[in-house]
């Protein structure tokens, strides 16, 4: 059954706000090591940082007919994220539907497929973490859904979580977590920030964490 | 047999700069979709745009030899396009080889392999789209053929065809197509146009193509 | 047995800084195309060329805990290279780590794995080449080696050997043959230049290197 | 935080005998095309069909330990269904694992990673569904959970799902929608037993189907 | 535009049934080395072999439409051969419609994308040689062309040219080469023949083939 | 320089023997978990086990030259081993080399690379370990070299290793450690069959191995 939901929960703005600033690599350690997108997925140009709610979209391969459909449900603040149903990189999304997306107040999208038109999406400063920058035409022919959950790049990511992305890659934070990601996020920066200084100045993470005797231990040889 | 095709038939030069000015993605749309090199097909670098005749060369792996002759054959505003015949990544083609088509009036090359010296390769701005990035050395022992069609990323292109490429990867045009394909693109890009202009006022897709209905017949349900 | 060797050989400086002004292609040529690794193994900002001398580092899948043990190894003008011991593509090192190990004077990193932080990294201008960017964290549980030879992306490479590394990808060159590589390398640079000028004057690669005659005798067909 | 899921929900197991009979093609198009597992999870010999309720375990890259957690949760009837948190293809599991695995009433093994013993396992008819064959070694340092939802090969499973494997891969049906997609399956085949007979006997598909008309709606053209 | 080209140019029966005999090294060494469908194209049983005129398909991603019409071309002795027209692994093909291609005369199935139900075709002895099995269904919402050219896995095929096919992979034969061709792999059969029996009585190939002062002369050296 | 050495260290034959007993897994495990191939080291046909002495060969891509000279430096026990100097895939070897190397003793092949002829060598029982299965023919115009140290599918080999090699994959042995690895493999044998009697009798790994106070340690929940 294919269905459009158009009401879905979105976690608080101002907490998405302070998990762009934390950034994906930072996200996703301080909640435990998972949410992570597949490497494969890279951004179109380098420098763009966001979290945003998520639309959610699941599409036939080579048919990009419900991303007309998802724009609709865009809120401002939101990105779209599509993973197909069945591996395909072909370019479901150009400078057409990022105008129309922008026009919504969609902060970038996510697709685990192609995308294409990317100069004009790089002058336009339209973020896309995809998988694949290519050219092939797509149809309207199938439906998909909208706002129900997806594996997108091997990570389960239902509508409204928040997706967080930068050059690292794309993390995907549960919404109802989202607040106690960000705090011990933010912690995680102020106490890496005392390490920085530390590390800069020549101390070794072997004596800064206090390792010397646990490698003993484990039989490490120095030779 | 091994053969150099020497006189071969190219569009007019006109018709192929009007194809570079529409660019890959809208080209592949205005000719039916079909034509696209694979995806793995990636500029060295972003920005350069083109359309030129294509000198075609079939390649063992690992033998560059044929690029030397390739490139006696160049006029003016043509593209070097290589397929070896197996899968190779080594890097046949460097900034000498560059240099020396470039004085011959060559605008680049697709080379379904790999290409060495890219940092050269971009402060000269001579543009190449490859399978691979590689260093590897290559022999002179072993022929190929110049001016033969062949099957380069997936795409059959035969000498003469017109090569289209930008950030998008690489589309080729039959060259007896060109004209009528350039003109479609033409008018794909005007009326695109307008639509862009619709859809960043905030217009749907949805009701600029008229698609509600159809969405409902095929059984989309909003909830 | 996990071991850490202290005291290794390291080519003279000035040899490796001749390398780095070689680059790799033409190193890679003037010790007889061998030493290249893998065509994955990609930059994660273009511009940087670099030589120095490897601390290799033998890690388990996921796991950086031999990271810290390596940087306290570094001596000013070394580059960490790392090899897991399965494939693996989680994001090994960051900013933190590129922190302590530029305070060592360490010169870059060669991965045959993920990193993370990349932005930061560019920004420090604190070179990588890797498989993968990956923001995947990583723990510190199980023993590796640090300098003992390793094959890091199908390249063999001890303790000490020079690291060449740009664009095109990263080379090894052995400590013990650096001095006669770099003679060789410097007079293909210079070979190169005349030859340069010539085909940028137009002269064909045919002809200074005299092919047509064995082209001929091999059996082209010009037609 | 690790954790294991000691009292897990499992569909009927008639139901899951029955989706055994169906297969894997047959039970995906009856819940609507959705479920597969990514393609690359081939059997390690042919010729093996199950059904299954998963016990699912979340394992860091290299680490085997939760195998032998996992094993003690096992039910007569039960399948071991591995994701790696991240990529990995060691082999985590052989046949110790297997036999005691089997002791347990295991019915086989689904795994987004590596296998070894696979000639000890076939010969015990123990069927395994893996990413690769590999021998690499495994640690066993790292905890990781047992019977918590996972995301292998690209599908979402939750402790206690059906899974269907057979030559054509693998497959997921929600526990709570195991009867109604049994009865699909079981009413799909034995529509396709009429329409093969028709086809054996030459019937076209374009006739049983009646497609003629609406393919030449679409503009098919017969030359 | 959508066509069903309905007559097509066959080579002679009795010269594919020759080139069968020969099998696909032969064939590929006979015409000069060219014409071999990428090396991910395997078989899904081993021990086939034959040779067929391919019916050409050209299928949009996820769409096995054409396959219908496409039986409907086949004469006895014919060989489907599908190529989507972006990349796909989908399972376009099964056991019905192995059945039903059968009952015209088919001799087997190449596919650049997905097969399904293998268990069944292995059984019923209808080889398949594609790039993935794969139980994911397809839709029949848009056209592609039956019987013009395409490129699959590489190769470029047009309707009628000789598809030769074993454990090795695939060839294309072209339809006006085919005696030609075969009578060049009879004769290089006949003359392994003899070298097989020197060979197999311990004569060098370094003897037989006169190697050894070419080997000199390009510099080999034995130490 | 290209050289053949040709008189190279073995183990011995008895301790190679053991070896094979043992099979990959273990013996790469009774080595420390070093010295596989990669994964995509595949066998042609099942059921292959052997240990043997390397000839190794250096080639340049699609160039089986080597073969030739090395099959002249085989002694019965003796396995080939081929490196490519770049990734390549072509069909380097077929029946009329195995019938070859089989006269002199060979007991088979590992290759990083492809062969063809699988259906003959396979009825020959002639065993192959490749990367590909493909009909790419080479040429024999540049030399390469027989017995050097290589790198084959990221494993480093020396002339006179050990090869084991298995349905599991392939793994390298340092000829001077064999007797030494032979003892621990057969005393990891040993200690497993007391283990796979107590696991086939349904007793757990958690208490065989006595792993539950370190796992709670460690932090793990039951729930």
């Amino acid at each position: 059954m294919s269905v459009v939901v158009q009401n879905i929960e979105r976690a608080d703005q101002s907490v998405i706000d302070r998990l762009a600033v934390c950034g994906v690599a930072t996200v996703h350690e301080a909640q435990g090591r998972k949410g992570l997108l597949a490497s494969y997925m890279r951004p179109i140009y380098t420098g763009a940082r966001l979290a945003a709610s998520a639309i959610t979209i699941s599409a036939p391969p080579g048919d990009n007919w419900m991303l007309h459909v998802a724009i609709e449900q865009i809120r401002p603040g939101d990105i779209l994220l599509l993973a197909p149903t069945s591996p395909c990189e072909d370019g479901y999304f150009g400078d057409l539907l990022a105008t129309s997306a922008s026009a919504r107040g969609c902060r970038g999208l996510v697709i685990d497929a192609g995308v294409r038109d990317v100069a004009d999406l790089t002058a336009m400063r339209f973020p896309v973490w995809s998988r694949a920058v290519f050219a092939q035409g797509t149809v309207k022919e199938t439906l998909g859904s909208v706002n129900v959950p997806v594996v997108c790049a091997g990570a389960y990511v239902r509508p409204g979580d928040v997706i967080v992305a930068d050059d690292d890659g794309v993390c995907v934070v549960l919404r109802e977590e989202a607040e106690a990601v960000a705090k011990k996020a933010e912690a995680r920066m102020a106490a890496e920030d005392d390490k920085r200084k530390r590390l800069a100045a020549g101390e070794l993470g072997l004596d800064i964490y206090d390792m010397r005797g646990r490698l003993a231990e484990k039989g490490l040889k120095y030779i």
